[in-house]
């Protein structure tokens, strides 16, 4: 198992995990009618970076990292995973969680963010909890889950730096 | 005094007001040398729509009102206002955020959120409270400010729907 940045022409397998989440509408705040050439927009072209979790020449893995505000902000970082449905279960995320906050300090970031995590999406909240992110907002109503309705979304928080 | 929506050519009337206010560093999120160019992008192209408030012809405050994050948080909006130095102190972000919040109706949004308010910037803290919106969010060392260094930033959220 490794872990290397994305190139244009891996977007044609990363484009099934992608869509599979997108789609269902569940913890991700892109349309779930998202388009192959949006998604690559969206996923390898606006982030500063994208990365793979490649396993037995698969990719089971991907996330992207950026500045999640310019200027002022832009000492924070903004990340969002994705493991295939097939390899769930096993631990991937927090290895790309790891990864990611190492790759942020090496890219001169303090602290990263995420804007907007489905309070529904409770293995999500859990996970990001245990490896050092905090609660520092909830949004009330702001997502609209397909099933459940509007539930609250939670930013989370990490400082990096030591 | 009226607010109308902003056109291509307003846009070299906005700008001293953008410049401004971005150049120091102090409230917005964008880079503090943001170019004319790429000012043009964020303010007029990116949002769903721009406003503007005219006094006796001259331009005197500007507001931008665009999704907040797409496809299950298409629902909130999220807007910025700028008011021209020599027009402060005389309400005229509160008429605009009054009327930007009946636009985030019409166009069918059902809340608003600012994203990323420096706690330094007390007056507009203290401004969004008195119209409804509620601190939701507080991110640690944020906001990078020139004279105070790392500063929390806020999160505020108002519903909108009765």
């Amino acid at each position: 198992m490794r872990i290397r940045e994305a190139t244009e022409k891996d977007w044609v397998l990363i484009w099934p995990i992608f869509h599979e989440i997108v789609k269902a509408g569940e913890t991700y705040a892109y349309r779930p009618s998202t388009t192959i050439e949006q998604g690559k927009k969206i996923w390898i072209d606006a982030p500063r970076k994208t990365y793979v979790l490649e396993e037995n020449g698969d990719i089971v893995g991907t996330y992207y990292l950026k500045t999640n505000q310019e200027g002022p902000g832009s000492h924070v970082c903004n990340c969002g995973y994705m493991v295939s449905s097939q390899a769930r279960g096993r631990g991937l995320a927090t290895i790309m969680c790891e990864h990611s906050q190492k790759m942020a300090l090496e890219l001169g970031y303090k602290a990263m963010q995420f804007n907007f995590v489905a309070s529904s999406n409770e293995g999500a909240v859990h996970l990001w909890s245990k490896l050092g992110f905090e609660i520092v907002g909830r949004l009330p109503k702001a997502f609209n889950h397909p099933e459940k309705g509007l539930v609250d979304a939670l930013v989370m928080y990490k400082w990096l730096e030591n």
